[in-house]
């Protein structure tokens, strides 16, 4: 599903948004129904070489926490944009090849959060990092398997679907392969 | 994490609240930061003989899907008591014998959604469902294994946290002789 037509913003806050509209029940009744929205992010699998970026992220509420290169959508701006504007500021790296691998935009337990992945292929530094007051990030890099292998770990930081993802392509052998030949052909 | 004690309630809604607060940055400004938490909620894998009760549930907004049974903790209420009063009355069955699985009850990516995972063992069927009037809700079994595979289906509703789970017992041979051992003794 996804934001009803009818229902009206309640709540608008830095990130996120709530919705509320009435709801015909099976029975014909009415009720007040409630749905979240929050800012899109985009996150970045930024190969370099045969080589995975991953961060090493702290933030002033969080310990270190590894997670893709990534970031909220800003206003307007389209998530292919956004991917590279993420990628750029937070690790100085840029690609001529960006491809999205999977959009998440439906509705899902009451909460609308559009997420896009993308796969940056032969990256280059081309900058220093250039980062908000509120980051600190240390740049590592990962093999594909150490990657799939990360998406085990509950403090990697990524969208659950995502998540879903890497642990198929552990589970199955052919997914696995062709995850493998998108990333590194 | 959990909630800072200085944030402040800015929205409250039927199930969603925002909270915000000023947040020391590395360099000593400050920035609004933001939070979100949503009610409580519970899942039971109700064990009946040597099958798992799975839903299939329709909601007004929602064409069928899988789901365990379970739904949201009332306010102040154990969620013990919101496990059994779900199963009860999503079911029908009931257990003399609940046991906590899983707990996730830590801020995830600026959300607070506490989560319980029950398992409740040999249930018996006492009462006929009974449902709201925004529920519609078909009881079916699955075995063990079926139950694994589920877990790998987008549709099936479940907590990430609980998805990663029957994830690892599908990849972990000792994860799912445990899990397994746990539900059939």
């Amino acid at each position: 599903m996804k934001i009803p037509a009818e229902a009206k913003k309640v709540f608008q806050g830095v990130i996120f948004a709530v919705w509320q509209w009435q709801q015909k029940m099976f029975d014909g009744s009415l009720e007040t129904f409630e749905l979240l929205s929050r800012r899109g992010t985009v996150d970045i699998i930024a190969v370099v070489g045969n080589k995975i970026i991953i961060l090493q992220q702290e933030q002033p509420t969080k310990p270190m926490y590894p997670s893709l290169p990534g970031g909220v959508i800003a206003d307007g701006e389209p998530h292919l944009m956004a991917a590279k504007r993420e990628l750029l500021e937070e690790t100085g790296y840029k690609s001529d090849d960006f491809e999205l691998l999977a959009a998440y935009e439906k509705v899902r337990s009451k909460v609308y959060h559009p997420e896009y992945i993308y796969f940056a292929k032969d990256c280059q530094k081309i900058a220093e990092q250039s980062l908000d007051a509120g980051e600190k990030i240390k740049v590592t890099f990962v093999n594909f398997d150490e990657f799939l292998q990360l998406g085990r770990n509950e403090k990697f930081l990524i969208s659950p679907n995502f998540r879903a993802l890497l642990y198929e392509a552990l589970l199955d052998k052919e997914k696995r392969r062709e995850l493998k030949l998108k990333l590194f052909p």
